[in-house]
């Protein structure tokens, strides 16, 4: 099975490819969508969009995984970010993939065993976990993470499936 | 000129057509993209995409005029609220129209002439301007609220095309 994780942000928006081989974990690819601040919200949205398209295009993912927000510091970036994290799902959707959806501390407590871990230990036991020459960068060892969490938690009912999520 | 306006909305999302023809305002249609709140959010952003697609390809306007939201009750639903406007903005971006977002102050005080206008008075008006045989649903009246301020602005500095903003 191979995981597409994604790591939801407006200026960048992380993905990690990991593939469940038996009982192990095989890194595949990370990286981040970088939008330019500079440029009109459409643009950035059709630059998520077309790269998340291209992604899933290129790595043939089965599933998504990706953090589920409900906290953010104040209204105006929650609905960037939502305007964000909309368009990744959608090209997810239009791809027919199905789309899981982990809290922040589910996937902090899948990698480092503690859901208020730092950025820093998380992007320490990806390296470990995935045996990365080096750490990746903190939006793509998110989404990393969320693969990662999306694999471990398999048949435990901390999978939710947004099919199954209002 | 014809101008798709769009009152973004996670339950309802409404859609109003109007053509500017000479100095007077002509009326194509008007509507709502409902989803239903029991589907998970994957499917229901696909519907708001893809029902926007169609209105694009059916009426083929020339730009999309968008409410501008900056303000909600709370983060939970500005975070929704954001992913439906965000594949709505990408459903017009994606087909190369250019969008322009209007602050609800703006849109109201372009159909009412007061911006803290209360809905009734803004279906009431849109009825009149658009000679209309009855008052609008609440939505697509303002979704005709956010295309005829389009129209009216032209010219003007209030005119914000979102290749312009940040």
């Amino acid at each position: 099975m191979r995981t597409l994780g994604i790591d939801p942000g407006t200026r960048v928006m992380g993905y990690g490819i990991v593939d469940a081989v038996g009982n192990s974990l095989k890194h595949v690819d990370n990286g981040g969508i970088f939008t330019d601040s500079a440029d009109p919200l459409n643009k950035r949205l059709k630059v998520i969009y077309d790269e998340i398209c291209g992604i899933i295009q290129q790595y043939r993912p089965d599933v998504i995984s990706i953090e589920d927000v409900f906290y953010h510091k104040n209204i105006k970036s929650a609905l960037k970010l939502g305007h964000s994290r909309g368009v990744a799902i959608l090209a997810g959707t239009n791809a027919g993939l199905d789309i899981f959806e982990y809290t922040p501390t589910a996937i902090k407590s899948a990698v480092v065993g503690y859901g208020r871990a730092e950025k820093g230990q998380v992007q320490q036991m990806i390296k470990v976990l995935l045996k990365l020459p080096e750490v990746p960068q903190a939006d793509a060892a998110d989404a990393l993470a969320a693969a990662i969490c999306h694999i471990n938690t398999a048949g435990t009912t901390n999978r939710r499936k947004m099919n199954e999520m209002r």
